[in-house]
C-alpha cells in the first residue's frame, strides 16, 4: 500500500466541488458534492442515535435499496435533524435538483447534512448551491480540498487521506474526507464521512470491509460523548480503475482493506485531535486484554473520561484518573496486576504498577503528557487482545463553542 | 415527615467533629469524624469500580462482617486510592488510633478518604488529627457542621440535610452529611455520604431500605461521568430513640423509607448542583416510559451530556441537544411522538413536539435555561413509569479545576 495525497478525488472517475451558498454561515464554502462519471456500489454506516436526522434516513434507504449511487450532496450549518416531515421533502427536493444537474437518476443522490439541530434548510439555497457545484466540479485534488473544506463546522482543519494498491497488475485509489468535531462519539460511523475507490468490487464484499472496518477506526474515537443524530459514512466504488474483481479472501481483498483501513484511521484520528477545542490528540493503546471487547471498552473509557481529558489540557500526568476510568468501564480486571506507560519517541515511561501511583519517573512523563499527541499504553497482562481508541482534551474551548453554538 | 436542619448530629446519640490536620490542604478542615456513644446497625454502598480505594475496601468489609459500627474517620485532599498494601495499612492504622482514643473496638471504626489518587497519606498527621478530633467532638448541631466543611473538596458548599419522623409514638431522626464534586457518576452510591439515624431497625431492613433508595437518589446524578474509586456511602443507626423496632411492610418502614429518601435526594441534588465549576442545577423528569429503566437511561443520558450541559451553561433552550441526547440512550422511541418541555414557576414550555424544535416559544424558553435550577420534563408517552436525574452544567471553571488539580 502506498499512501498518496488527496481525498475524495484521488480515485478514478470521480469529480468534488466546494462552493458558498449561504445555508448559515456567511463568506465561506457550506456545500460539496461529489460525482462519479460511472454508477457506484454503495456501503455506508449510519448514526445508531433513535433520533435520525432526515438525510440519514434518505441515505439509509438509498445504500439499501438503491441498485448504485452517483452523487453526494453535503450542506454544512444546519442538520436537517429534528424537522419532521419537512426535512424530509428537503431530502428528495436536493436529489431531484441535482439528478436533473447532473443527469443521473434520484435515487442515484444522496445527501448529508450537518450543524444545528432543529432548523430547517433554506431549500432555494439549497437548490441554487446545487446548481453552482455541478458547474464547477472537476476531478482535481484541488476540487477535492474545496469539498472537504466546504463540509467543516466547527473543524479548524479539513480532513483527507488517500492510499494507492496494485490489483491484478492494476493501480486502485481509496481516498476519502470527513468532518468532526463536536457530538462525536460514535456508534455505527462518525459525523460525516465519505470515501470514494475506483476498486471493481462488489456491493456485498464492499459492505463487509466497511462495517468490519469502522469498529476500529470510527468507533473508536470520541470528543464529547455524543453520538450524533447524523453520524453518516458513505464509501462508493465506481470500477473506474477496471482491476479484476475483488473476490473474498484473497490477498487483494486483504490488500484493499488495509488501505480502507488507512484512510477510515487517519480520517478519524484527524477527527479525534481535531475535536472541538483540542490542543491534543490523545491515544489510548490496550495490550494484554483477554478479549477484544475488554480492550476495546477498556481503551474508550480512558480517552472518554473528562477528568484524562482535562489532565491531558493540564499537561498533568495524573495516572490516578487513567485507573479510574478503567475501573469504571465495565471491564473486571485485577488492578495490582496491569501497568500503565506513556509512549513516547524515547520509549515508554511507566505511571503505574504493582497497584501503585509512580511519582518517581514525574519529569518524564509530563514532558510527555505535554506533546501534541499524548500515547497512553496500558497493559492489562490477561492475555493477547489489543485495541487503540482516540480522543483528545477537554479545554475551555470546547466550553466556549458550545456555550455559544445557536447565537 | 418534618424536615428539619442539622446533618449527621441530628440523631440522637451521635458525636461528630471537624479539624484542621493539614494532610494536603492548609488553612482548613480537612478531617471529620462521626462517633455514636452506643454501638450502630451499618448499611453501606460502595463504588462499582473496580478500582476501589483502600478505604472502601475496608468499609466493605466492615459493613459485611462486624457486628457493629461506632465510629467513622474521614479525611479530605487524599484519596488514599491506587497506593497498594501501603494504603491498607494506613487504614489499619487509623482504626486502631481511633479504637484507642474513643475506646471502642477496632472492627468498629470506619474510614474513608478523598481526594488526590496515587498519593499516600501522611500517616502521623491522620494519627494527630483522630485524637484531635475525639478531643472536640460534641453532639452539637454544629459540630456536624464543621465535620460537613471537613470532608469538602472542590465543593463550593457544605451539604447536610435532617428529616424526623415519628414512629410508635416516639420521635425518630435521620440526618447526614455529603460531599462531591468531581468525579461524579455515581454507581451503587457516590463520593462520600454520611447518614445517621437514632432509629431501632435490623440490619436487613436497614440494608434493602438503603440499596432501594440509592438506586432512585445518588445513582440519578451525574456531574463529569467519571465514578469515582472512592464512592461511599454509610448509614448508621443506633437505636436510640428507643422507638419500637420498625418491621418490614409496616407504615413506619414506610415513613422510614421517605425520610431517608428525603435525606438522600436533599444530599444528591446538592452534590449535583454544586458540581465542579457549576452555575446550575440541571434536572431532568422522564414521564410517560415504557419501563422505569427507560425512564432512568433516558434522564441520566440527558444530565449526563457534554452538550446539553454546556448549552445549559450558555442559556441556549436548544432542544435539539436534548433530543440527540436521549436518542443515544439505548431506549428504542418513535421521536415523532414524544414531547420535551422547561419546567417553571408559570407551568411548562413546550420545546419539542412532533418531531420538531418548537422555535416560537423561544423567549420564555431563554428565560427558564437561565435560572439557577433548570427543570426538563420529558413525555414519552409510552407508558407510565417515571424517573428524575440531576446534573450540572458543563463550565470554563470545569475545566480550570480539572486541569489544574494536582498542582
Amino acid at each position: 500500500m502506498k499512501i498518496i495525497t488527496g481525498g475524495v478525488t484521488a480515485a478514478k472517475g470521480f469529480e468534488a466541488a466546494g462552493a458558498e451558498a449561504a445555508i448559515k454561515y456567511q463568506n465561506r464554502k457550506d456545500m460539496a458534492m461529489i460525482y462519479s462519471s460511472r454508477p457506484c456500489v454503495l456501503a455506508g454506516t449510519f448514526t445508531s442515535n433513535v433520533v435520525k436526522a432526515a438525510p440519514v434516513l434518505w441515505d439509509k434507504k438509498i445504500v439499501e435499496e438503491s441498485p448504485f449511487g452517483q452523487a453526494v450532496i453535503v450542506n454544512a450549518g444546519i442538520a436537517n435533524a429534528c424537522t419532521g416531515k419537512e426535512g424530509m421533502d428537503y431530502c428528495s427536493r436536493t436529489a431531484k435538483k441535482a439528478a436533473q444537474v447532473l443527469n443521473v437518476p434520484e435515487d442515484a443522490v444522496l445527501v448529508a447534512s450537518t450543524g444545528v439541530i432543529g432548523m430547517q434548510l433554506p431549500i432555494d439555497r439549497i437548490e441554487a448551491g446545487v446548481e453552482a457545484l455541478a458547474g464547477i466540479k472537476a476531478d482535481t485534488e484541488e476540487a477535492g480540498t474545496q469539498a472537504a473544506e466546504a463540509i467543516m463546522t466547527t473543524d479548524t482543519r479539513s480532513k483527507q487521506a488517500a492510499a494507492e494498491i496494485e490489483i491484478g497488475g492494476v493501480k486502485v485509489r481509496i481516498g476519502g474526507m470527513s468532518k468532526g468535531s463536536g457530538m462525536i462519539h460514535p456508534n455505527m460511523c462518525t459525523m460525516l464521512a465519505f470515501v470514494t475507490t475506483d476498486a471493481v468490487i462488489s456491493k456485498e464484499l464492499l459492505t463487509r470491509a466497511v462495517k468490519a472496518d469502522v469498529e476500529d477506526t470510527f468507533n473508536m474515537i470520541s470528543v464529547d460523548g455524543d453520538t450524533s443524530t447524523n453520524d453518516t459514512l458513505l464509501v462508493m466504488a465506481n470500477g473506474a480503475a477496471e482491476n479484476p474483481e475483488i473476490k473474498d479472501g484473497t490477498p487483494e481483498y486483504e490488500a484493499f482493506c488495509s488501505a480502507l483501513h488507512y484512510v477510515n484511521e487517519t480520517l478519524a484520528k484527524m477527527m479525534a485531535g481535531d475535536g472541538e477545542g483540542a490542543t491534543a490528540l490523545l491515544e489510548t493503546k490496550v495490550i494484554g486484554a483477554a478479549t477484544r471487547q475488554d480492550a476495546k471498552l477498556l481503551a474508550k473509557s480512558v480517552i472518554s473520561s473528562s477528568l484524562v481529558k482535562a489532565m491531558v489540557y493540564g499537561h498533568d500526568a495524573n495516572s490516578g484518573r487513567i485507573l479510574c476510568a478503567l475501573g469504571y468501564s465495565g471491564v473486571s480486571f485485577d488492578p495490582e496486576n496491569i501497568r500503565v506507560f506513556l509512549e513516547g519517541e524515547q520509549g515508554r515511561v511507566p505511571i503505574y504498577q504493582d497497584g501503585k501511583v509512580i511519582t518517581d519517573s514525574e519529569e518524564e512523563a509530563s514532558a510527555l503528557i505535554a506533546k501534541q499527541e499524548v500515547h497512553v499504553l496500558v497493559d492489562m497482562k490477561m492475555g493477547n487482545e489489543t485495541a487503540t481508541a482516540w480522543g483528545c482534551d477537554l479545554t475551555h474551548e470546547y466550553v466556549n463553542i458550545n456555550a455559544d453554538y445557536r447565537s
